[in-house]
């Protein structure tokens, strides 16, 4: 039996996406969407597919379902549309900028009964799902502690960050929902603050490219974040977990395995370049991931009240570091 | 421009390589070729090939390009239908296991002016390539020594090795093409030794399971090879190059970047667990080299010469053991 | 010449600085003060020196310089003494517990124009200043973000902690100074949050075990302190800054370069097993520094004020932590 | 009870042991001897000793103890002498350049009933030994190979080489004898080959730079050792060992532990720069269990008997090289 696919947004990850669909065996790509007409009839081209607009697409009772890769802003209606139609929905990070949008399409989604996977691709890194199974498996006994350190290597354009949401929406959410999924646990206190100290055009736009966060969750264990816009040396993706009998680490991969003498230093490859490069294999297994949930009904690993979860707590970071106060959750302070 | 292509052999290595030609654009897997039937029905549904007898699929106007993964004995046959066929030939190591014949091969394929690519696909390993890459920019100056380190996790039935050639042939003939590779040079005298430790069964068939050869090139330059059939922590796979300003190290891949801290230790883990895992990307990598050779005329990177260098190598290796002496090369020691 | 010394404290600090004393040139270790006179006793007799009691040591007008060893709520007094006396002081940390009899020792010692340096140690470890000189010599442009590992093997005896000031103070000072080594700025906001994880005895006497603290700086500046009184896998001693140029990181320090490789892993030692072991040649640098400041008269690297600092970031901490809110300086909020 | 020593020669390494005496309880350096005057002065003010001539310093019969570190010409005559004045003897390696003296020591040494330890200080280095401690402890099964990688930042002036026995000699005689603390076996057969790459020079006084030995032992385990005067990036030293169930790598020591992140690579130290620093733990370590042997009359870890076996393998492998033939021992080959 083959699933009928299409796909919105031909943009960077749309092209990622696409081609590991193509790859899956049990698949037919069928619609590429975007608005840039251009970019939907090569990346169709490359695969097979037709360009259709949206409502072509939508209205397709043969498409299975959606992989949507379009700007945040069209998220929800076509997470809503696809629900309505009775497709499975494939999501990008973030569901909506906004928790009431999000939480609309968990409640469509859930009556429709379609499967709705969000990617946070990052849960299946063959490095981060391996330190999480062995988390799973008591190697290092009850998680006390997370130190998450998430450096992007510069920052997209300043047209880019003034609708992005803001440094905790856009880019700290992954963090948020590796917090989730590393301590098991749920937020009690939040406390955020942050920096401008990369490039003033950021505070131009009322957003900050340096940020600290810490969380301390119902459970009285700790996660500290640590991020910026501009990592010198690159794409810089670490996580440890403490726990009462052990510590695991997340370490950066890098391209090659190369090392090199000389009379200054013993050197490594610096890590992969960008999420592209890094995060390669968990891109591909999310898709499989998911086109197994559609096939099998088995649940998915991401759901859209995870992304509600995140959401939730990039709100209460940009409140915290706006306000410079801590935010108690339980209360409903966001 | 689509080109035609038939493997032969749907054994491990044949699964690969079909797979990574399916992956090709302007690639038809057309037959697929192998004595177990069953084995050859597997593989060509899964890519949408047929199966053909041997001559049916060389009889084949139509197929531009064979794929040589089956057994060793066979290699040489193929080689030459395939050049007779006017056909471009990828075989896998090694072309044969006497001199005679690979050179015969050698000279059918530079006869009928088709390409033909050997499968030392360690050229084509990421570390491996990008090491080479910086030496050849002159990174470490002039080579002066070079130490490989190639351990395989544990030894294949004692009935392959009896018709395996031996230890030097069957395995060492991968480093014996990294060493005039890396060094840029070839032997002028060689001395090998070795001892069976692992297994008794291993000796009964007049094989060795643990090697050590040395090489002294043309130009004074110095290689050291250490092997051993059964290394109880995995596939060691590891090369340093020692120049005059500096060196170079190729490190072993590893599955993930879990680190672990306990009372006892720090940990990592143990690298890929064999070639099929460790030299994924090489394999995908040398076929669209072969590929694009195929279709652009440019040379490729691993010929059938080389092919018979690493097999003069591996003959004069096994010289050197059996007759406890060393080999010198240039007298036609060989 | 030589400078005759008196230390004070014959406990496992007081051994490591009487050793280092002894092997310094032009220094004769006079005597040695303990309320336990077998431990003073012992260690007066491994280096020749002689038991003497408070004032005895105190009086003899021949000691140029007293080393402080004794437990911290005699180190204000012996401080103040030693000033009065004209001889110059090494003393632990803390000064005090308290600011106001911290700022009565740095007016005392200044009045009487002696050296006074304060124990903070890692500014001596060879990593530590090693790292710092790289940072001063601009390799990795201008500071932005400090992230520091520093957790602990086990936690000392209940009754030792009832009367530590808490871990902020206790523990975490050494943080604090790194803290301001490293960004080369103070504090503007700080928060902390913690909690009592491992053992509840802890709590009990009112403190925590697990702690995360965040300070922004007067120029922006972020930095994060994540810490544990219990760490299973040993002593913990790392940091990283994250510069506009690049990052630099301090890692622990192993026993020995011994790696293993088995069917499960590839393992290394774990770090030295606590500050005795891995600070050793940090105790011996900065007794050295010490009594280099007292022969020449060069300004000391840990001043009284130095000790100040980091006490008042340890109080707002503590404050911070227990009341739930963040803590503003310059309003002299501590 | 105090030991009177005398240390003879007042070089790099005669300072070396003259301080790590002078840390020893229960040791009393009493003289320096060394044929430059002013050196014997410096190192005697230092440590409170005295200068002496060779035979003030033998005749002494207060002197309980000899310690050789003048030049390889010196060692046998000065073993011979402290022999016969029944005093015990640490002499740096090579006890001679001839196995015919060396034997003559050996048989001194015992109709005297002294300890005579030799300077092989890598057996003492903290890594190394807790290597081999793992080892005889059965971490990784039966001992089967050992690939040694021993290379010095730069040569010696040419002057010193024209004496120094040449590469096998004055330079692998350490790795010989890490060969056979390691493999617990003696050696049946060995090939060794070279070349001169670095500087003429070298060729000039009938030496090599750059070697590669191989050994066989009686038990059939193999050895490699790779070796050169010149490693642009410092002092290369560096072994693993595989046995039938792992491998345990011993690896370099840096000043360090800062790690660079830099947009072109990830850097750490250098290993540390030469023999003095990277040997500074093992060679106090040597000198306290030469005292040891000497007070409570247990064995020495180094006998003169080991260096006379590291001599053999020496001149085994300079025949080999240079009659460019494998070198069999039991026979008496050499």
């Amino acid at each position: 039996m083959t699933i009928d696919v299409a796909v919105f947004g031909a943009g960077r990850i749309g092209t990622i996406h696409a081609a590991n669909l193509a790859r899956q065996p049990g698949v037919r790509l069928k619609y590429v969407v975007d608005v840039n007409s251009a970019a939907a009839a090569t990346l169709a081209a490359r695969h097979g597919a037709r360009v259709a607009d949206r409502d072509g697409a939508m209205g397709d009772a043969a498409i299975g379902a959606t992989v949507i890769c379009s700007s945040t802003d069209t998220h929800a209606d076509l997470i809503l549309q696809s629900a309505a139609q009775g497709k499975h929905v494939f999501c990008e990070k973030p569901v909506d900028l906004t928790l009431a949008r999000a939480r609309a399409c968990a409640d469509a989604v859930a009556q429709a009964g379609v499967v709705c996977m969000i990617g946070f691709q990052r849960r299946f890194d063959p490095t981060f799902s391996a330190l999480k199974a062995r988390v799973d498996a008591g190697e290092i006994g009850v998680p006390e502690m997370l130190v998450v350190t998430s450096r992007d290597p510069g920052a997209p354009p300043v047209d880019y960050l003034r609708h992005s949401g803001g440094i905790f929406k856009d880019m700290l959410i992954h963090d948020f929902d590796i917090f989730r999924w590393m301590l098991d646990d749920e937020a009690d206190t939040l406390h955020a603050t942050g920096s401008c100290l990369t490039d003033p055009a950021i505070a131009a736009v009322g957003d900050i490219d340096s940020a600290a966060v810490t969380i301390r969750t119902k459970r009285g264990r700790l996660c500290q974040i640590n991020t910026t816009r501009r990592a010198a040396y690159g794409y810089d993706q670490r996580f440890e977990l403490l726990g009462s009998e052990g510590m695991l680490q997340a370490g950066n991969v890098r391209p090659t395995e190369v090392t090199a003498y000389t009379k200054q230093a013993v050197s490594n490859d610096v890590p992969e370049a960008f999420f592209l490069e890094r995060y390669r294999a968990a891109y591909a297994l999310e898709i499989a991931h998911f086109l197994d949930a559609v096939t099998t009904a088995k649940p998915v690993r991401t759901t859209v009240a995870d992304g509600m979860k995140a959401l939730e707590l990039a709100e209460a970071a940009t409140l915290s570091w706006k306000e410079g106060r801590i935010v108690t959750f339980g209360e409903r302070a966001v």
